[in-house]
């Protein structure tokens, strides 16, 4: 293939559904994908609120099923790291390590990964450690947890958290807010959330998950443990642009900027799912995203 | 429930996965539909593009399955016609036959009815009959296809079926087309593209599926049938919002406006799937519309 009609970065349920509407729209795509293809869904345990699984399905399942759904319509899967594009011309290049793909459209789908503590949470990814009060929230029903973050995310999703959880613990390492002031009066007023100021998590233990939390004040030095069945972390989330170096407008987070129609600044290049700039990152909005992409993609390329 | 945090209107993948999410956060949540839940999925025969279903699934299968993923997180269905609204106070009003129902926020999700010619084609649903090339034109690998219509969307598709069927007879009541003329120009040189000027489908036949359409030219009244395994209709899209007089923003065609977090005009007001200002009508823009409006919506009543 000189030159495909469509090139896909990343191949979470983003990029995997939006090779799906391409396959079966006859466009000669590929896709792209550094790792294996899941993203990010591959290490969510469990979920419940994908539409059309009344059982809920765990996150590698579901992975696979569009995987394998993708590939039965005929899509293209390489597996290679995106180190550049070249988006100058009206023929877009996706820049590998030892080539150059041309493409007359490009989606990015690459997503975004939430900051780590890194003090071993990854092995309770899962298993008490969370990134996503809307995903696994419910599961924590009269469960107490440990909260990180001072942030407007932190604050909201803990006061959501509230709902389910008999008592949140909101570490934080400065002994205020960066949280707008209407979530900050909310959460001091709500009766389930205590605050532990000046502090940072330095630890997590459990057996098969997660049951104590280790807390360090950044004052005096002092660690204790608090007794939790889990700890969401909401200290930032950056998204995967590496290998794009201002080629499309971002917004100040970096996540990439796009109209409706999911089409960046650039015309023929297209950003869905976590990298861009959305009001929500779940299953359910990635897939819408890439639909739309897709489509839009076949109008872009029919009318060159 | 003397007034609820959130009314959906509407039981089709949006409305219903709206309220999964809604109940999945414990909000006071109720959908109202009309008929029986799963919208126009329901008369979806075959459904390829949906992600997570590798084999395919039935419209009637995957509309069960969302139900009962939303009845199982605790979502309560009401059946009754909506006959209007009140949205001129603090707390919005959804007026019934027989009394008035209180509610902090409102989505509406009741739908868009593509219009119909009325010559007989219900009864070929799912059977040769279709309104979306991109759900159905995969499953005319080389047939004979007839399409109706003579405006953007009508030679857009068009020209995308021409992908899978070997030829599509283009039905139109005039003698020349409303389509943008780049679209124009792209079908007249389009080998697999035949148009009948100044006709009218009137009639269809066939044992299991579709076998013959009937044409009528409406300037000599002649009529003839066309053998095709097929007829996409596309004369037009109306949104289901009948109940609704002027308590929104709409575009020209009546589909509701929102911002990015599927807000209308009116705070606590969302609007989401095909009775939306959309850039694209499939169930995967459905699902994603209705996770972002249902958590906009639990922002927006925490926030009140």
């Amino acid at each position: 293939m000189s030159e495909y009609d469509l090139v896909i970065i990343g191949a979470g349920p983003a990029g995997l559904t939006a090779g799906l509407y391409a396959a079966r729209a006859r466009m000669n795509v590929l896709l792209i994908e550094k790792a294996v293809p899941g993203g990010q869904v591959l290490i969510t345990d469990w979920i419940e609120n994908y539409p059309g699984f009344p059982e809920g399905i765990s996150g590698f399942d579901l992975a696979e099923k569009i995987k394998e759904q993708a590939l039965g319509l005929g899509l293209e899967i390489e597996t290679a790291e995106v180190k550049g594009l070249d988006l100058s011309g009206k023929t877009k290049e996706v820049i590998l390590k030892e080539k150059r793909i041309k493409t007359k459209s490009l989606i990015i789908a690459s997503g975004a990964s939430p900051k780590r503590l890194g003090v071993g949470e990854d092995k309770f990814m899962g298993k008490g450690v969370s990134f996503c009060a809307t995903c696994d929230g419910p599961f924590f029903k009269e469960k107490v947890l440990v909260a990180v973050g001072g942030g407007d995310t932190a604050i909201q999703e803990s006061l959501f958290l509230t709902r389910f959880a008999k008592k949140v613990y909101i570490v934080h390492r400065r002994d205020e807010l960066r949280a707008a002031k209407i979530l900050q009066e909310r959460a001091f007023a709500n009766d389930k959330i205590e605050f532990i100021w000046d502090s940072v998590v330095t630890g997590m233990d459990g057996f098969f998950s997660v049951e104590k939390v280790t807390v360090k004040n950044v004052k005096t030095g002092d660690e204790s443990k608090v007794d939790a069945n889990g700890c969401f972390i909401w200290i930032g989330i950056l998204p995967n642009t590496e290998f794009i170096k201002g080629d499309v407008n971002t917004d100040e987070g970096g996540f990439i900027l796009v109209d409706t129609k999911m089409q960046t600044n650039v015309p023929g290049v297209f950003a869905i799912g976590d990298v861009r700039d959305t009001p929500l990152r779940q299953i359910a909005t990635a897939v819408g995203d890439a639909a739309i992409a897709a489509v839009s993609a076949e109008h872009y390329v029919e009318n060159l």
